[in-house]
């Protein structure tokens, strides 16, 4: 969405520019390298996030180009001529392997490794991260918001509070967790999501009078009248002049699709609204809620009975309230084809090296068991341990498993294009109903299991071990 | 941001469209209309918000149009030719008046306001609300940032985290609000802010040797060397490795610029790498630190005597933690001709109604003293009275004040461009320096006063007793 047209290059963190031209000038610049893209903890105290923004980065990665103005701005940078030449021919030659759109995925697994050069493969860093990150962020927020509404539809209505142009990726990883439609026009054209929205509260003040503006909207929108029944007194106005227009509409043969409350108790109004509605013979009328939203308050007002039909969130979940951030990263994991890691004071940041893949276990039942994280020549482990409590480790070996990393680019060429959005929503849809139940709770979910193989785990400590000793000795 | 050289005109929530199409065909859609842009609350648990995004917004504006295929894709979704039509030759055509990019800015007050044909004054709300909502919230939360440094400079660093697009604008936002420069090159090209960033931990481990990988930044990048010092042991590997390089740089005649810290405790790795660095001879070589940083955990290592020279800010800042969200809002105040307002359950939320101007008044010493809300027609009021308690009031008659809102766009024509990210920092700088401290407090600060002249808090009054009547009838 940045620059939709145009080169994304620069969209990218000077650091990366910096050793891009370091590791060329070091002629070091053709090594292989080898980075994987996870995250450590699960947002929004819960127990899964949605793997989302894949199709937005390989769209990306097309335009990652330097125009000429792009390459004028980093000679007046002090970037050397050599790189510039370098950079105005770059193309991405390099190889991803990523899990699918909408995948539940879950922490320090690799869900998408990168392999290239170091000079591409680094550069690559922030349009990856900017886009995974922020993207299951969302997804993961919508996913949360769709459990809530136990089988009611909800659309994403943030593009007035969303963080500027993100707003358009706010809106795609929304559907992709699961919302039914966008406010967002642009978002709607642009990645084919149903668009929804009725009237504001202005309107009914441009009007003036409440009534008025209700029988001129069901006048022109005949077909697809939502009414907004709280700009000056929900039961005594708001309500009572939408059923009149209900019933006008009845006896016309048309048919008012719902209210829409925007303040005050919804749990309260909706149950009023609900019975007067229901008195006027207006049963069929259903009951759209808005007003800062989220999972939390939608439980809880569907736990308190509230007849509400339909939720438009916004807010809360184009900005991933409270979290704000998925905090994945980007760690090199081969350089020059042998395995590092990157050491920490906080052993469960020590990073996981070598070149690894993900496999997933089912139980008996059909549902996910637990993930392995194994080197990649190893094959699917058969008994997988706990990453920093190997001692803790579970039998796997006669569990039904699949891989979940595949190609996305092979040496440059893109062989799985990104899905469109319904297809991500309809992948994770089906995904998240195989995560057990325990893991999908709001309060305190059971940790879902990923453990490591025997082999990486014995891997880490050699070069752990190796990096400390060199250490102490500087 | 948004698609920098396309129509921006989709950019908006369907509700417009629908309503724009309703007050057309209503044969309402030359009616005047008046809209204020105003805010409800501070976020962070402060005292001021920094206003932000105008730049953007005028920018964005100039490109409120729609193509043709913008225009085919709203006719499958079934609006009407005539009002195809309408928007095919659409240009914004009203009057904005705002404050200045950079002003400290309070709640309640009108710090825009929109004037035009309801239609076109409809249609502008999200474009209006995304772009300042959002920098609005960034741009405080630099300022907090700028705050706790304590005339230290800090850096935006957060493109990897942001909010996929929204990175733009968060960057813009951060310079606005005070960020020294930004890691992310795409906003140092389009705004002109100061990049800045030097290698990543992948730097050293893709070296294997952190020495050597040390000895070749340094030689690759004389002038600009800053060494991360983390990779793999602070203390015992990366400072003194760190201080090879820095006495081997010194012997040739250059300088370390500075070591950059990223984990561990900050304050005891800063005081005790300050140690060794001027043990060595080093007493020039800053200290930089990064790694979730926010205003609060600044003013505490600061607090603590950490010997930080430079912050790098990322996550925290352009996610705008812990809100995420400033609650703008765009209502209506005026609908032809007349004054007008929304009411709420909530007294609180009942808007305050007509066409109003903000005053600013000044105290002896030259601070602010407080804000006054009127109509424009009285001019600036003598005597401000809190909006929810009126009989708390207070006698401004004798102090210097400034109207705060002035033209943007006259009938369309642009008449005070956007400033430059450079001029609304300095102007931000020059104006919290006259926001005394009380506002200015992290824990608890001391509320702004706000006020409203009596004229305006009668014809509301009156507007709420008319309508509640009303209501009560229906």
């Amino acid at each position: 969405m940045v620059g939709e047209t145009s080169a994304l290059g620069l969209f990218t963190d000077l650091y990366e520019l910096t050793m891009a031209q370091g590791y060329l000038l070091s002629g070091k610049g053709d090594e292989p390298a080898l980075f994987d893209y996870f995250f450590r903890s699960v947002p929004f105290e819960g127990g899964y996030v949605v793997f989302a923004g894949l199709g937005d980065l390989i769209e990306r990665m097309g335009r990652m180009r330097f125009s000429e103005e792009d390459l004028a701005y980093l000679k007046t940078l002090g970037f050397e001529d050599v790189f510039l030449e370098w950079l105005g021919a770059f193309r991405f030659g390099g190889t991803v392997r990523a899990m699918r759109e909408g995948e539940i995925i879950f922490p320090l697994e690799p869900v998408a490794r990168v392999e290239g050069t170091i000079m591409e493969a680094q550069l690559l860093e922030p349009l990856l991260l900017n886009a995974l990150n922020f993207q299951s962020l969302v997804a993961t927020k919508a996913a949360r918001v769709g459990e809530a509404s136990q089988g009611r539809a909800f659309y994403e209505f943030g593009l007035r509070r969303a963080q500027g142009s993100g707003a358009m990726e706010a809106s795609r990883a929304a559907a992709v967790g699961g919302a039914a439609g966008t406010s967002n026009t642009l978002a709607g054209s642009r990645y084919g999501i149903e668009v929804g929205g009725t009237q504001a509260h202005s309107w009914v003040q441009h009007f003036g009078d409440e009534l008025e503006s209700f029988r001129a909207y069901a006048g022109l929108y005949p077909q697809a009248c939502v009414l907004l029944v709280d700009t000056y007194d929900t039961l005594k106005s708001g309500v009572p002049n939408a059923i009149k227009v209900g019933l006008e509409m009845k006896s016309r043969g048309e048919s008012l699709v719902a209210i829409r409350l925007d303040s005050g108790d919804l749990a309260y109004l909706s149950k009023r609204a609900r019975a007067l509605l229901d008195e006027a013979g207006l049963k069929d009328v259903a009951i759209y809620a808005t007003n800062q939203l989220d999972e939390h308050l939608i439980k809880s007002l569907l736990d308190q009975g509230a007849p509400i039909d339909l939720f438009g969130v916004g807010t809360r979940l184009v900005t991933g309230h409270p979290d704000g951030a998925l905090d994945g990263v980007y760690k090199l994991s081969e350089a020059r084809g042998d395995a590092c890691l990157k050491i920490s004071d906080n052993f469960t940041k020590v990073s996981l090296p070598g070149r690894k893949s993900v496999w997933r276990y089912y139980q008996g039942d059909g549902t996910f068991y637990g993930d392995g994280i194994g080197l990649e020549s190893g094959g699917a482990p058969d008994r997988i341990h706990h990453p920093y409590f190997p001692d803790q480790s579970s039998d796997v070996s006669e569990m039904r498993r699949e891989e979940l990393l595949s190609d996305v680019f092979v040496d440059g060429v893109l062989v799985r294009p990104g899905r469109s959005v319904q297809e991500s929503a309809a992948y994770m849809k089906g995904r998240l109903a195989l995560l057990p139940d325990e893991h999908r709770r709001f309060a305190n979910p059971h940790t879902y299991k990923v453990g490591a193989s025997e082999d990486l785990l014995e891997l880490r400590s050699r070069l752990y071990a190796e990096a400390k000793a060199k250490a102490s000795l500087a």
